[in-house]
């Protein structure tokens, strides 16, 4: 199982996004002031600061601030539904483990970008919010699939698959909430620990 | 179960902190703007409007606007360690199942606050935020204390009790994130079905 969720966790990043230096200086100093201020509290100086532009040169690549954290968020949405979609391939108790080790190592790691996203989600523009919203359902319902095709093989015993999903999703997401690097666990420990307790909550003998 | 449940919920009144009326007005208007816009993006000028007042009258009740958002936040994280701490006491798997469903209930119905003093959090000035991590603190004791009782008695199969903690509070929590009143479950069949997953991940038989 480690390999495979290694494998899986080396194939993302974050910043592939964005191939041009200047871009990533923009969209991590936005990232940081949404961390630090919140979205209403970063104006585009703080962006602009933060990145060493002017705004004006902000300006080039993103049309808002608004643009920024929708970049951010698409990225983040797009990243988990792709570990999602990768991990669920499989045996379903196999394929279950991998998919919550990996999801929660990689909110403990990206901690600071799953609460902007998290957080900011209510300032996003109504398409951008409604794209973001479909993002969210995809990884649902693969969740959703996988433990279906379970309790179809007879591996999982859950009554409402929809819940047991949400569940397994929530322990994962909760991570960024909580996690610290000073704390009781390495990101590779709690995936570990939490892989097993999503197992017993799905019944897998 | 139900009943207790019930029961711990009703005695649970988030307004009872301010039984002046103006400033029932007031932090309520502070929580709606914190929801829509964000700490930092809220002005005195916000809550002064959505509460009817004059910012000088205001003044008369919170010092300042982060006053107001640790009022909110202690006020929120000592109901959630009442309510658990209630719910502990007795047999450890029905007082975990009582915790789970009361805990989750709670979330789904208070999400607005929930959301706020988690997403916010970050804005507290430092002696009010070490307040509040006591008060967690305290929650997190509550539950690991139940979860080692119980593993004592032979009644939960956990291997690391603050991890399995961690888990528990998390599910809970979680839903003030993702619950939305015209979703699938009501907070009760939310509460019963979240009861069920927990008592299955520690191992109840």
């Amino acid at each position: 199982m480690q390999d495979r969720v290694k494998a899986i966790l080396a194939g993302l990043d974050l910043w592939a996004e964005w191939p041009s230096p200047t871009q990533r200086r923009i969209v991590g100093a936005a990232l940081e002031s949404f961390a630090e201020r919140g979205f209403h509290g970063t104006s585009l100086k703080h962006i602009a600061a933060g990145s060493g532009l002017s705004t004006a040169a902000l300006y080039v690549h993103f049309a808002s601030k608004e643009e920024l954290l929708f970049a951010l968020s698409r990225r983040g949405h797009a990243l988990a539904r792709d570990l999602v979609a990768q991990a669920a391939e499989g045996e379903p108790a196999r394929a279950l483990s991998v998919l919550v080790a990996a999801f929660t190592h990689w909110h403990a790691e990206h901690r600071t970008i799953a609460r902007v996203v998290q957080y900011e989600q209510s300032a996003l523009e109504h398409g951008h919010a409604l794209e973001i919203a479909a993002l969210r359902r995809d990884t649902e319902r693969i969740v959703r699939d996988l433990l279906g095709r379970g309790v179809d093989a007879g591996v999982f015993a859950v009554s409402d698959v929809p819940g047991a999903a949400a569940a397994v999703l929530s322990l994962g997401i909760d991570v960024a909430r909580w996690y610290g690097p000073r704390g009781r666990w390495s990101p590779h420990e709690l995936a570990e620990l939490y892989a097993d307790l999503a197992a017993r909550m799905l019944g897998v003998p």
